[in-house]
């Protein structure tokens, strides 16, 4: 392989696939890249086993060919680099020399041949969706995946591809979100668990105004950019029953300026000493007083005015919660829907459908 | 105590003296900052009983009086807060109420009689110096301030205040960094080495313009701002004859552009895996090569242009020591001395006077 890459589109591909590589490894060659060479780009390819990802970057090719090299180690060395033409050269299966401006280096590499393949899935039919819709609903719901790792099933994102729909749902037990668009055609009918890996990698690889695809397959999620393609393996387990989950008809409902709650909890949780961060919501017709207290410390109240149908009540969430489910709203109205003080709440917005958080009440 | 306070000037306050609290704290009132009117402002103060700091803010004050409450607390309920005038009550020697806009806190505090006192010292003499060169003496020498806590007396800055000149030294053992500026009036002779806590303190508070007082007693260390004083217990202990340690008369001069330099470092590093992250110079009249490698690796190189009078060497750094010491000059041209590949090297600036860097060699 013999090849001269621009260095600032060199950087962005690595940057696009090096946190896919875990930084312990029990297998070596999952610490590197695989670089391969076709006759006019460089494939980067990164994988933990579990979550792949290759992304192509147009090169002057002059000879083929391949080589891993430790992927910490290449953008270390390619973020240091001037703006410059890079070439690479392998001389064996074992190494790479790299020039850029007056700088050599000799990488130290391990065979292609004992990369682990990341198959391009070919998947029945693919489902087109635009950056900005992907990003929405993967922040609409991304905050409420779990982070224990023993409800293996609730570590993802569960995503529905259903008739006209396409619908996202997170769970850690404590709280749900969904997001549902309609894409007005059909997008078949697949459904499957998206590990939290990916998910993250997603949102942090999404470019601007470019349409994506996505694909479900019987044991593979895959979305594909121009130039870029990332697999993962689904998450295999029972996802639980969203739908029963979602209260329907709570006789109460709230309606406050998003910002004006998010900066009131944010001031009265201040004084909520709990690694909960519990916030008490004390509801009147046209008041929502917000408290929180901490016997070391002292308590923190704030009053703000809003629209309240439904009877007086006094109820308890961890505020962070309450903070996460609002933050994912973009219009400037939410509705939060009641029952009592032991049923869950429900956020919605005012204007957007599709998006809901369900979140359980905490006594306090 | 019944004050109004403006919310930006109180937050700007808090985060000049809150990093002075130690977070864990055996003596539970270090935790709080004391809060106490005078008839036209709120001076805070906080000590960690070594390193100690107020500051005075303009506020209305209807009645005098002083409270203790948690420093994180506040910063942070300040820090949430909107624009707007921020009312601060207290009822008892326990407790303070804050109102700001919609939002009322109370903190539980503790006595104000029990807060150490942080004596404001009234030196014989003060010395005046402008804030961007008490910036620059500091950014040169501070790095190298050891955090071996069992070398007591290198853990901070020592100053010497000698006839017309201000000069800072700091070592680990490793390297020594040293800024001498004339200040072409008298100063006093006054020698103190003033902790690292109260060095990095100093560098985080310094604003823009201000002319700062510093001072230095039998025991203590004083700088003043306008409204602002801050004051350190000097370490105890011996410091080394820095004189006897900066090399005189090295044989070999080089002379090389910093950005250049620094940037090959820097490439050149990133293939060193140990970690002091060693890098070799070879020295010929016009080339200068750095190298370094590492086993598992590889291996890097670059050669730059430079003007260099004296005999051929090969000489090993710590590359961090060298970016440190390199980094700490102001100007474009930089200049390293050298005599062998066993002595320390000297780094200083071709045209600014007073600073200097020796560092030690390391066998590669």
């Amino acid at each position: 392989m013999e090849v001269v890459i621009d260095r600032d589109a060199f950087l962005k591909g690595l940057q696009m696939v090096q946190n896919i590589v875990e930084p312990r490894q029990t297998l070596p060659i999952l610490a590197n890249v695989l670089l391969e060479s076709d006759s006019d780009a460089v494939r980067v390819t990164a994988t933990d086993l579990e979550v792949g990802a290759r992304v192509a970057i147009p090169a002057k090719v002059a000879s083929k060919g391949a080589i891993t090299v430790s992927a910490r180690k290449l953008a270390e060395i390619v973020k240091e680099l001037p703006t410059a033409p890079v070439a690479l050269k392998v001389t064996d299966n074992a190494s790479v020399s790299l020039r850029c401006a007056g700088a050599t280096y000799k990488l130290v590499g391990l065979s292609p041949d004992d990369f682990p393949p990341v198959v391009p899935a070919s998947p029945a039919s693919w489902v087109s969706l635009d950056t900005k819709t992907l990003r929405e609903m993967l922040g609409q719901t991304s905050f409420a995946i779990s982070h224990d790792e023993t409800r293996y099933a609730l570590n993802g994102i569960l995503l529905v591809l259903q008739e006209k729909d396409v619908q996202m749902v997170a769970t850690d037990g404590h709280r749900l979100a969904t997001s549902k668009r309609s894409l007005g055609r059909g997008v078949g009918g697949m459904t499957g668990i998206v590990p939290r890996k990916a998910i993250i990698e997603i949102m942090r690889v999404l470019g601007a105004g470019e349409d994506v695809q996505i694909a479900i397959t019987e044991n593979q999620f895959v979305l594909q950019m121009p130039s870029f393609v990332m697999t993962a393996r689904l998450i295999e387990g029972q996802f639980p029953n969203y739908e029963a989950v979602i209260p329907k008809g709570h006789p109460g409902r709230l309606v406050v300026s998003r910002s004006a709650f998010a900066a009131a909890l944010r001031r009265v949780a201040v004084m909520a000493e709990d690694r909960n961060k519990p916030v008490r919501l004390a509801l009147t017709p046209t008041a929502l007083r917000l408290t929180a207290s901490s016997q070391d410390l002292g308590e923190a109240e704030e009053v703000l005015e809003v629209e309240y149908h439904g009877g007086e009540l006094v109820i308890g969430f961890n505020s962070r919660y309450l903070l996460d489910a609002i933050s994912a709203v973009e219009r400037e109205q939410i509705v939060l829907e009641l029952k009592d003080s032991l049923s869950p709440g429900v956020i919605k917005s005012v204007e957007e459908e599709g998006y809901c958080c369900v979140i359980m009440p905490m006594r306090i």
